[in-house]
């Protein structure tokens, strides 16, 4: 008789985004919802892109052009435009560049290559992804880093030695960032104990600050203890394309195997490849004009998390993050739980959030702010705030 | 210090399909090579298909028509379509149809959904895949069922109670395929075990003999027992942009729990999405000319696989398959082994094909012959088979 993955059992019934969107479909639709919530971009796609995608598609209908399978670790030709804008004086190779299609794909997989019994450590608050698809792969020897307001919201360095470290900067949802040194502390741990880091660079392109690292890799060493994800899903609107990269460095190798060659050979036996011409609009991104597209979009995000966090700080709310990340991070009122004051703005205000318990018990007296929206939403979610609060706190 | 998922060492060095373009590329290029090997595609995609990606790739980017996340599920057109069209008198409904990239990805990740002891069947020989992803998986009760030339390459009921079964008809690499009696057989083991059926049905759109299964749900209460997988890689050419489904019966429970609600819920937290344009592709494929193209391309392949099956039978060879498949099963001559045989044409013809032996012990003295090419190459193929044997055997 058949058994289930009793790992299943334990992960919370529904996926956290979907149970905020189950709940604020449930509210008063007389007034127009503010989606302030989830992380999905508001811009149409550039037409730049658009046009790429459908050009290369275009080729596959012609004899002399057509494709079938492509390499499983990306197309050669996105590969190199990758090392050439993104890690240009960081001494990556095509080769240690792996295209696929998102990286939430990534990361819940890339555990496949550890032993069952890698003690892990997870940032709390957190991405639900870390923690659930380590749960999902039956993984018990899971521990959370606390990410704490006093210390603005960065992990310590543990005095335990942990063998996978997930790391997140720009963060989600606190949208804090390691500077270089924060973030050497780090590889230095990892070198000693002789660990992994996770690397989620998802939001790099929303950095501003100069201090902040763009690259795990600016770090010296870090090659041979760190793989980094990344994606276009934010930086060019691509959510609803799907594509992303890693990186694992060809020095990184544990017990004599190279986690690139193994990752590669799982790819081939369990992934496949990524479409076509959605990789030729990756390619389109890092042309001039895309470069450009990218800036102008990345720049009406940022200018939208300016507004919106210093509209939300009059309105006294104590904020993190919204300088280096599109997410703001932002202490409750009354010290009331993230829950209760999600519901309770969504019901008054039509605004949707996201519960900072959600991510971690961390995360427990805050909620997560995305700017994501048209500035339009955000000026109004921020009047509707400001009316709600003066009549009740 | 982290430690290798050892079962990764078990895998063999490389994926076989790899592994032979390999070899094939080291091989002397002034005669043409001729790939019968890989099963992938060999006509462009239709110009009708890549239109309507194009048309829905443009309507994201602009405002009105723009789009973020898709549901992790598949659109709901693609998967009202796919009931029309595949499903209509099987009572399968939408919320049973689940979208995705490749039958590879599907059918790797799905034994996450059961207990890590399963007792797991897999035919011998049969897709890699289905034996490296539950390597990966670390799982360890692994059976392989033999599939014998006595018995025309189908599995015998084994007397032993299996919790996981995976069958393929029409079969990759044997091509031969399941009759509704046949297969019933399997339906009422599973049902007699509580087993599920995980039934890989990629290359169902070949099938031309109408005692030939086409879904396991023509099977009264396989809704009770299994997971059937189809692929658009094949029937529409879609091997260069990824699009594949899978369905999970509502009336499949496991310890009460309904594996689609379970199959949502992994899909949410690890995979995503599929790209929306390359979903209105397939949508594609089931109007009334894409339906006329897809019969077109079939038509085509089949009648190249007819002229080889029946050219190599008049070479003496003793071939399977063929019939409703684009795969030929192929017994090697003098015995030879199957990666001698391989090695032996392509050095002395310059074609490829596929060594039996690399899809399982039972594989042995044959070779897999794909009609995946143009007519031309596959006529000129069997030229040189001739040219070749008569000189030779």
């Amino acid at each position: 008789m058949v058994k289930l993955n009793k790992s299943l059992k334990q992960l919370s019934s529904g996926y956290l985004f979907q149970e905020v969107e189950k709940i604020s479909l449930s509210i008063n639709k007389k007034i127009k919802l503010i989606n302030l919530g989830i992380g999905d971009i508001n811009k149409p796609i550039s037409k730049f892109f658009i046009t790429h995608i459908c050009k290369a598609a275009k080729t596959l209908q012609y004899e002399k052009t057509k494709r079938g399978y492509c390499n499983s670790q990306g197309e050669n030709n996105l590969r190199r435009i990758i090392k050439k804008y993104c890690y240009k004086n960081l001494n990556i190779s095509e080769d240690e560049i792996f295209i696929s299609s998102g990286t939430k794909r990534d990361i819940s997989s890339i555990q496949e290559l550890f032993s069952k019994d890698a003690k892990i450590a997870i940032c709390d608050p957190s991405y639900p992804v870390y923690l659930d698809s380590n749960i999902i792969a039956g993984r018990k020897n899971i521990s959370l880093l606390k990410c704490l307001e006093k210390n603005n919201f960065l992990p310590l360095i543990p005095k335990k030695s942990y063998d996978l470290i997930y790391l997140c900067s720009p963060n989600n949802p606190t949208g804090v960032a390691f500077t270089k040194k924060e973030l050497k502390k780090w590889v230095d741990y990892a070198l000693k104990n002789k660990s992994v880091i996770l690397f989620d660079g998802a939001y790099e392109s929303f950095i501003t600050d100069k201090n902040i690292i763009r690259s795990i890799y600016e770090i010296e060493k870090a090659k041979k203890v760190a793989i980094e994800f990344r994606s276009f899903s934010k930086m060019a609107g691509f959510t609803s394309l799907r594509l992303s990269y890693l990186i694992i460095p060809k020095s990184l190798k544990i017990e004599n195997y190279s986690l690139s060659n193994l990752w590669k050979r799982l790819l081939d036996t369990k992934f496949g490849s990524v479409s076509y011409p959605i990789q030729q609009g990756g390619l389109a991104v890092y042309s001039k004009e895309g470069r450009a597209e990218v800036k102008k979009l990345i720049s009406y995000y940022m200018t939208n998390a300016s507004i919106l966090r210093k509209g939300l700080e009059k309105l006294n709310f104590k904020t993190f993050g919204g300088k280096n990340s599109p997410y703001i991070w932002c202490k409750t009122l009354n010290n009331l739980s993230s829950w209760d004051f999600f519901n309770l703005i969504l019901k008054n205000t039509n605004i949707i959030t996201i519960p900072g318990r959600g991510f971690g018990k961390c995360g427990e007296n805050f909620i997560r702010f995305s700017a994501f929206a048209n500035i339009t939403d955000i000026k109004l979610a921020l009047k509707r705030l400001k009316k709600f609060l003066k009549n009740s706190f």
